[in-house]
């Protein structure tokens, strides 16, 4: 077997895919040859660090541009280097990850706050080691500008929300132990989550976000460790919590004694209606871990996010994150700081409410117009995602070739689901593209879509076998 | 709040005491700072598992030394690192921790490669999101650097080496699992593996590091999962392997197909003899996992450590790392990247072994002048620390208090066992401190020894009590 490019895994093109690219590159540049077998999808699985659900969608992928070919009993073979015309990847419109625009990055305010940070006369000591729960000033900052906490709160850095869900896992929670969690939901808080070997009980979302009297209902029957929400432009669906469910859920979960994580990344991208109070603030006996981060604003590659919350729950994850990594990146905690209180972080976050107010009306634009009758989606008020459901019998998995011959990319919604159901559904990430390529990618999603349908009425159906009587 | 070291039921020091010791000296390596509220009694009470009682008392023997401070409702706050008859920790000579001077930091340097990093046309890209595995051409740089890859190697960025154990730990061992250990060794790998549940079999250090047939004999016994070892000046002994005990340590390892964790932080910074190859070069055959780290030569607080190993091995590491923070900081990756490629970190290597040329020659100089005799030490060719043997009976951790009204600190042996043994031992990390300042500290080591060598004869014994008849 070839040697395959590592895969990158939080790269904005999903794991299969880079997995047939790399598959399809050594067949095309003659690496793989016609008639060379390709390893079983469990060896590829183990080899490449991958589930073999993985591998398949790849090998699946490969068969159906012609690529390879599976006999049964036998594996699988290169058939031969494909042909039928693809949009190169680089020309892909990519709705497939929640992340800002680089476009939009302040980059002359951030070089001027480097060199505060350069100029600044603690320089030496932020360049060495530091404590794990954070850079104090930064801490300060953040525990101040949050208008949130009391004072038996605490706040810590992390390095982003990703590792804030994984200390949480690691230190508060046990295998089996029962945590409720949105579904669908962030793969990332999914994926640690099940790692930790965690029971997952899903509180389904619809356009409302969870239904209240469901929660109730099942934090009495399951009796859960935690519950996880996401309150405000929920990732994946765009869904926001109305006040009231807000109030109910936060109470449910103190009366229950149950600690609720409040993952807060979007709050401040609402581009339109009122900011809601957060659960924290709607039930001040709960007790609420609050997540936080820079990421979704600007510099995500700095990876710098927050917990505020209880200070015995946050002396459990400094512990944790200790022993993870010592601590954050101080230079970037640094860095954000001064971003922050130098006013900028404020004036770029408005400049992002008003990129993300033209994102989104063009997402919605793009839809209504462009979407044929029986699809399905969101209508968040502010974040970066939408969940869009297809006309049935579609399916989000295969029509996404289809998609990408059309010019877009996305992310099935397979990815987010805790229990297995409808295939029909897909996120759109749209707040990091430019409102003409959300117009140009909608229109192609649609290209794809009427497409399918169409294919799918033509398509030969099996004759159905005559009753044996 | 900090981890403190687990409190010892059995030992001969009263847990209050304990307690006591792992705050003070949380306050004193700077892991709790100045302003710092620490937790309620009920609280720590709980989180320690013993009562508030013994909290309390902790808490009042920290008080009256000057260096927490109750308010009342409000809780109570680190003050500082203590005054009255104690030297005040701004002045305390501190041997306690293996990192670079931060008087040695290359300032100017580093500032002009920062704003080469801001010239950089990659910016904004390098501010967005990354790959699990690292930033690519700081990857290909590492890779070509070390001279050491075969094409079945891959590198991967880590935040710094604990993050690179953490992810050993957590991908490739299970509870119960088998380690081979140093003994001493690193606190942050000990209590990430103890953490994990692993069963951890000592290979003891002596001033030959650990003893070839010993390793070979306790492979075959104890078959484990894999054996962790620090060829070049391991921390905290200081001690290296001869060229036959890699040899015969690797190859033992190869044969049994044991995954060998080489941790090579301290490698380039040899002050003395010639360079020894890794286990890696001694037997090409051996699965070895080798981890590095910018982090001892200068600017720690960026974290920035790397795996280079079997693609498959480093395949894991990287899933793990995903669903712990994603990616590393990528500014940071590309300031060290710049900073390697032109020229500086080399400079600053050479300045960093000619400053640690002369720390050891004083600390050689120091021991051998002010340490009274039946003191035991080793003698490093480099790195950062070396080990003292006390001579008996006292107890390294009793004689810390009498140190720092000397006005020295350093880390007592226990924190670095594996098994229960000897309290008479003690860890000097030299390297960050100026010469004139190690003679000063060991001068005052020898006074605290030889006064608490002077009580220890003149203390009243206990008269035998008389046998009752």
């Amino acid at each position: 077997m070839i040697q395959l490019p590592p895969l990158e895994a939080n790269s904005s093109i999903p794991l299969y895919r880079q997995l047939y690219a790399g598959i399809r590159d050594a067949i095309q540049t003659g690496l793989l040859r016609q008639g060379d077998q390709i390893p079983p999808t469990r060896e590829l699985a183990q080899l490449a660090g991958v589930n073999r659900a993985t591998v398949a969608a790849a090998y699946e992928l490969l068969e159906s541009e012609g690529l390879i070919r599976g006999h049964v009993g036998r594996g699988s073979f290169v058939l031969g280097s494909g042909d039928k015309p693809r949009t190169r990847e680089a020309d892909l419109i990519s709705f497939a990850t929640s992340r800002p625009a680089e476009q939009l990055f302040p980059m002359q305010s951030f070089r001027a706050t480097v060199n505060d940070v350069l100029a600044d006369g603690r320089l030496s000591s932020i360049l060495q080691l530091g404590a794990p729960a954070g850079y104090a000033p930064l801490r300060r900052w953040l525990r101040e500008a949050s208008g949130l906490a009391t004072p038996a709160d605490e706040v810590m850095v992390t390095s982003g929300c990703q590792q804030a869900l994984d200390l949480i896992q690691r230190s508060m929670l046990s295998p089996g132990d029962t945590v409720m969690v949105e579904d669908p939901v962030y793969p990332g808080l999914k994926n640690v989550f099940e790692r930790g070997r965690l029971r997952l009980v899903p509180m389904p979302l619809g356009a409302d976000h969870v239904d209240p009297a469901q929660v109730e209902r099942l934090i009495a029957a399951e009796r859960p460790r935690m519950i996880v929400v996401t309150p405000d432009f929920q990732n994946p669906t765009g869904a926001s919590m109305p006040v009231e469910t807000r109030r109910r859920v936060a109470l449910a979960a103190a009366r229950a004694q149950t600690p609720i994580i409040e993952i807060d990344l979007y709050r401040d991208l609402r581009y339109e209606g009122e900011a809601l109070p957060t659960l924290k603030e709607m039930a001040p006996e709960a007790e609420v871990l609050l997540l936080r981060s820079f990421s979704k604003i600007a510099f995500p590659g700095l990876r710098i996010g927050w917990v505020l919350g209880p200070q015995p729950l946050i002396a459990r994850l400094v512990e944790a994150k200790q022993w993870a990594d010592l601590h954050s990146d101080q230079l970037s905690q640094a860095i954000l700081l001064r971003f922050a209180e130098s006013g900028r972080l404020q004036r770029h976050l408005e400049q992002m409410i008003g990129a993300g107010r033209e994102c989104l009306a063009a997402a919605m634009e793009g839809c209504e117009r462009e979407l044929p009758p029986g699809t399905r989606y969101t209508r968040p008020q502010g974040g970066m995602n939408l969940w869009v459901t297809l006309p049935e019998p579609l399916d989000a998995t295969e029509l996404l070739p289809v998609a990408e011959r059309e010019g877009l990319t996305y992310l099935p919604g397979r990815h987010f689901q805790i229990e297995a159901r409808a295939s029909g559904q897909l996120r759109l990430s749209f707040a990091g593209l430019p409102p003409a390529s959300i117009r140009t990618g909608l229109a192609a999603l649609g290209r794809a879509v009427r497409s399918e349908l169409e294919r799918m009425r033509t398509v030969e159906r099996p004759t159905p076998a005559t009753a044996m009587v």
